[in-house]
Formats: structure tokens, sequence, C-alpha cells
């Protein structure tokens, strides 16, 4: 039941696979991409215990020469350090790495940010396929050709955009994820819902019970009518300039709630969450809709185990990280807010009493 | 006198100006690129004492928010360390840098390269400027996009294609350059000539005297003929598959007599000249062309002050040495030959005793 969805990028378009025990076809995949010989798969020390060994099977009984490298896990060796390190094992490889090199990035959004970094830049860039193991980089990471590395001054400061040559995610990987980072994933897949799709949200809410139970027909069906939804988004704005923003929904202020807790200390996908509900808020705010979306998305979101408020924000601290992300991004505050399930549309005029009771409104049990 | 040369590659099309004093136009060109409110300057230490003040007047002459980061001169400092330094120092940069934000690169060959790579990878690709200050960056670098660092592994193994916006050439700064670095550029001049354009080499070898006293008109339309022989090679092949190829004519041989030698032992032009040397011989051998060529370069060569015989070269070493490069490269050891005056090919089908024998004739004084 491997579903297939092309990502169009022009000449560097690729195709993702989705489907359970896809890595058994990790190799066959690979030889299929044009003079591959060889593949040097680079994971996390964690992922390497998992799947390190199934990977390296799949690809020498495709008769490629195979080998892997890895890092220790945890967003702390997402730098720069890392890469050079990994750039240090990648030309120790026997024999020779050459520009027929693939990389193999394997499992979840660090391995497969860093392993696209080292992608980009080793030999002017070596082609290279993503084999997300978590559903936050399955239905995010896997489409955009994002990599890179955090920076002290920030997350993900330095990277590139380097499109990979295939994706194949085995949607049986899923079992082995802790229900915390399976939510993470699903906070996305709602607002993948919000912003363009609103059958995706009744597949959801159909189910959930399904989805928690990572049921492997379940999970195809869902990944794959994400990556649909993110893919159609890039395609039509490969470098973020326009549309690609309104993927952003339920980042502005869930990034800035990420920074005021603690990163670590909030997961990305309950952030998100606080912040897609924080968005309907100011959306209806603004006449743009009423308040029945907002009680739709709460009710999912909490069938999920995603919460809904956050007792304890302090409103006028997360303004102010927002004030400051903002300068980082070049002085423009934009707020990307439904209007409507399905569409979203961005706003520069969103006023500071509004968002800061917004926020405040994620602190009370009812809402407003 | 500016002269104005188009790099046509799509929508990655920019624009070499050439001319004297033209560092004081510098301001004025950066603030022509949509968008850029600011200016980072990364240049090395050498030329940050030479033109970096006349570099950040100009620019906040022109209204930029404008600052200066750079690093200890050297190749041996041209490593992902040192990005990783002018990353931290570029994200201290206050006001913070965003998106808007364009990189100058001002020095020769070694800040061309770093900073094109911080350009690439800070905040996922900023926009840059290269504003070279030597002839070999001038007529090879400042075209291409080729951006790197080197890998104790090897040279430029960690990089990226990243093409500028803009590039000013500013011939007056060629007055600074020691006599040995103006020779490696006229070195890449001469190879100009014989992979494309007849006529460049009858231009050097009547104007020999006022290149080699850095004439400023004479360097401008040196300079601007070879940037327009690279761009039309560059844009017909941006990702280097076809016949950018040709651009390698003499550095095949020329490289593993660098290494051979030892880095810095013998300059990159004086390797360059010695390689074309070879492969002219390795030409006559194949009957592609007779031996008038060849008189030809090592008398213009010769009065350009590049030495065209190299005493104790052992052929048999730098023979090994080319053996592990093609390995590098991907098993194929492809000679580009000359078959006329502004004219060459690719030939793998070149005899392990004739580059001996061309080798040899290298070190021996009057040729074979």
């Amino acid at each position: 039941m491997t579903r297939k969805v092309t990502v169009e990028l022009g000449p560097r378009s690729y195709e993702v696979q989705v489907g359970p025990g896809l890595l058994a076809n990790l190799g066959r995949t690979a030889s299929a991409i044009r003079h591959v010989q060889q593949a040097v798969v680079i994971a996390d020390s964690t992922v390497t215990g998992l799947y390190g060994r199934q990977a390296m099977h799949s690809l020498a009984s495709a008769g490629l020469s195979a080998a892997l490298i890895d890092f220790p896990a945890g967003e702390a060796n997402k730098n720069l350090a890392t890469v050079g390190k990994l750039c240090d094992k990648l030309f120790a490889v026997s024999p020779a790495v050459d520009r027929n090199c693939l990389i193999v990035a394997l499992g979840g959004g660090v391995p497969g940010d860093v392993a696209g970094m080292v992608a980009a830049v080793a030999l002017r860039g070596l082609r290279w396929m993503q084999c997300p193991t978590t559903l936050l980089a399955d239905v995010d990471a896997s489409v955009g050709g994002k990599t890179g590395v955090d920076h002290p001054a920030g997350k993900n400061l330095i990277g590139a955009f380097h499109q990979p040559s295939a994706v194949l995610i085995d949607v049986r990987t899923l079992k082995s994820l802790p229900a915390q980072e399976l939510r993470s994933g699903l906070a996305e897949c709602v607002k993948h819902a919000v912003i363009r799709d609103a059958e995706l949200l009744d597949f959801v809410e159909a189910q959930a019970e399904a989805i928690l139970a990572c049921d492997e027909s379940t999970m195809t069906d869902l990944v794959a009518r994400n990556v649909e939804i993110k893919a159609h988004v890039v395609s039509a704005d490969e470098r973020e300039t326009g549309q690609r923003a309104h993927l952003n929904f339920g980042h502005t202020v869930g990034h800035a709630i990420e920074a005021f807790v603690g990163y670590g200390k909030v997961t990305h996908g309950q952030a998100v969450s606080l912040g897609m509900v924080a968005a309907c808020i100011l959306a209806e705010t603004k006449g743009l809709i009423d308040s029945s979306l907002r009680g739709r998305l709460e009710a999912v979101m909490g069938r999920l185990g995603l919460e809904v408020r956050l007792p304890g924000l302090d409103a006028d601290q997360v303004w102010n990280i927002m004030q400051h992300d903002k300068k980082a991004r070049g002085g423009r505050l934009r707020f990307v807010l439904p209007t409507g399930l399905g569409r979203v549309d961005t706003f520069d005029d969103v006023q500071e009493q509004d968002v800061k009771e917004a926020i405040r409104a994620l602190g009370q049990p009812g809402g407003r």
C-alpha cells in the first residue's frame, strides 16, 4: 500500500514514497538514482541502534558500497562542529567518496537537518535521500529541502536549501516513537488541515483512535495527505518568499511560547498547538471567523493529547520575545490567520493589545 | 573606462564591473541590489589593512549599515573552523543581520572562497558581492559561484555553488600585488587564450610590458576579456558537468606538480604553466598540434616571468599523485589538450608512458 507523492520543483523534482516496511526498499531506491554506486548513511546514535543495521543491509543487498557514520543524539549536537566531525568521517570512508556518492539521512528532524547540511556542502553538494523516522519529520522536514544547524544566536541560522533526490517514509518506524513525539507531528497535521484542507480535519477526527495506535494503513494515508499539502505549498514557493509563509500558521506565537517556557520544556507540537489557538482567537477578534473553528480545533487537539491551555504564560514577556524574533526576521511581525477552515492569509496589522489578550486567554481554563 | 560583463545564468545572472578605482563605487553598487540596507564585509587581515577603510567608507556613504569582520590571512585558515568563527561574528553584528543583509567578499582567492561559503550558509543563503583584489581572483574566482574551504583530506572539499549578485573588480588594487601573485593570475589568462581565444594571446604578447607594469587601462581590458571567456564557459555549464572541464587545461598535471613539490613551494600559476606545457607536449605526441603552439606559449610565459621548466620532477611520483586525484574525482583521468590555438578537447585515452615522458621533459632545459 505504498503511496507516492511528487514534489514538483522543475529540474529538482523528486518523489516521496510512503508506506509500511519501506526501509527494506532503501537500497533499491538508492541504486535507481543515476550513477549512484555508493551510499553513506548519516544518523544519530539513537537511530543507528534502531534502524542502522536494516538500512545497511538493504543498501548492500542492492549492490551498493555502503557506510554508516553517526553523531550523538540530541538537539544540542545540531551545530556546525557536528557537521565538521561528520565531514571528517565522510572523507575517511573507504573507498573514498566522490560526486556520485549518495548521502542517506536516517532519523528524525535533527539527523535529517544535519545530514542534509553535510550533503549540501560536501564536495560542493552531494545528492541525498531522506528517510525520516518521526511523524514530525515525515510531514514537515521531508518536503522543502531545508537543511541546517543551530547557532548560539538562534535555531537553524546556518544551513542551505538543498533538495533531496528521493524521500522514503517507512510508517512502521512510527511505532517506536514516544507518544509525545507522535503528538508533535500531529500538531503539524492539524496545521496543514487548517491552512489548506478541510477534509483532512474530518479524516483526523474520524481516525483519531487509529492514528494514536499508529495503524499502518491509516498512518500511510495521513502522512501521504500531509506530504501532498506541503509539497503543493513548497512547489509554488521553493525559496520561501510568498505563500510558504502560510506554513508558519501557529508558529509566530508558538515559537515565542517555546522560547518563554524554555526549549525542551514544552514540545514543539505543544507550542504550535497553543499558537494555533492564539491565531484563531486573533482571527475571531478581527472578525475573520466565528468561534466554531476554534472549538473544533480544540476538541480534536484534545483527543490527540495536545493541550490547548498553558497556565503561567506572561503575555508581556511572550510579546517581547516576538518583537525580538521580528527584528531577526527583517522588521515585520506578520501573522498567519485563518479566514475559514482550509484557508489562511497573512496580516501585518495585528495589534499588540489583541496579541497579548490572546496569549492571556491561553492561560485560562476555558479560553476567553 | 569601466567595462561590464554579464554572466548569463538565467535567474541567477549577474554583472561584473571592471575598471580602475571601482572600490569607490562599492556602496552605490551594493545599495542598488534589491532590499539591501545592510552590508557585512568579510576580508582577511591583510586586505582589511589595505582596503577595509575604503570599503566601509563607500558603504556608509551610500547610506548602508556597514560592518567588517575578518580572519587571519593565509590558506591554512581556509577551513570550516574559520567559517564557524565568521558566523559567530556575523550573528553578533548590530543591528542583527537578516535576509536582506549583503555579504561583501573583499580580497583574493581565500577571502572570496571563505566569505562566499559564509554567504552560502548563513540564514540558509545570503546574497553576496565579490570584490576581488588579486588578478587570479579577478579572472578566475570572480565567475562561477564556487565557494568553499579546505579539509585535511583535500582542497575545496567543503563548499557550495552560490552565485554572487554582483562583482566589482577594481584593477587599481593590482598595484599592491606581489609580482609572484600577479604571475599566478597571468597563467590563467594564458590558459583562457589557449582554450578559447587566439586573439587574447596576441593581446598578451603585444601588451606584456604594460601588463607587468599594471597599467590601468591595459589591465581593465585584460581582466574584462578574461571574465568574458570564463563567463561564457560557465554560462553554458553552471554545475561543471561538461565543457567547464576545459577550464582544467593545465591543471591535471599542474595540481599533481603542486602536490609533489609541496603546496606553497611552487605558486599555483607556476604549476599551471608547467601543466600547460605538459598538455602541449601530450597533444603533440597525439598528433593534435605541431610544436609551434608550445614554442609560442613558452615564449610568452617566459616574458611574463612564468618558468616553463622545473628541474627535479620525479615523473613516477607525479604520475602516482595523478592516480590518487583520479580516484578522488570518480575514477577517470581526463586530459584537456589543445587541438589548435583557442581550441581544446578532453581525452580519456592518454597513455601512462606519454604522460611520464611529458613530465620528464619539463625537467630538461630545452624541453624534449
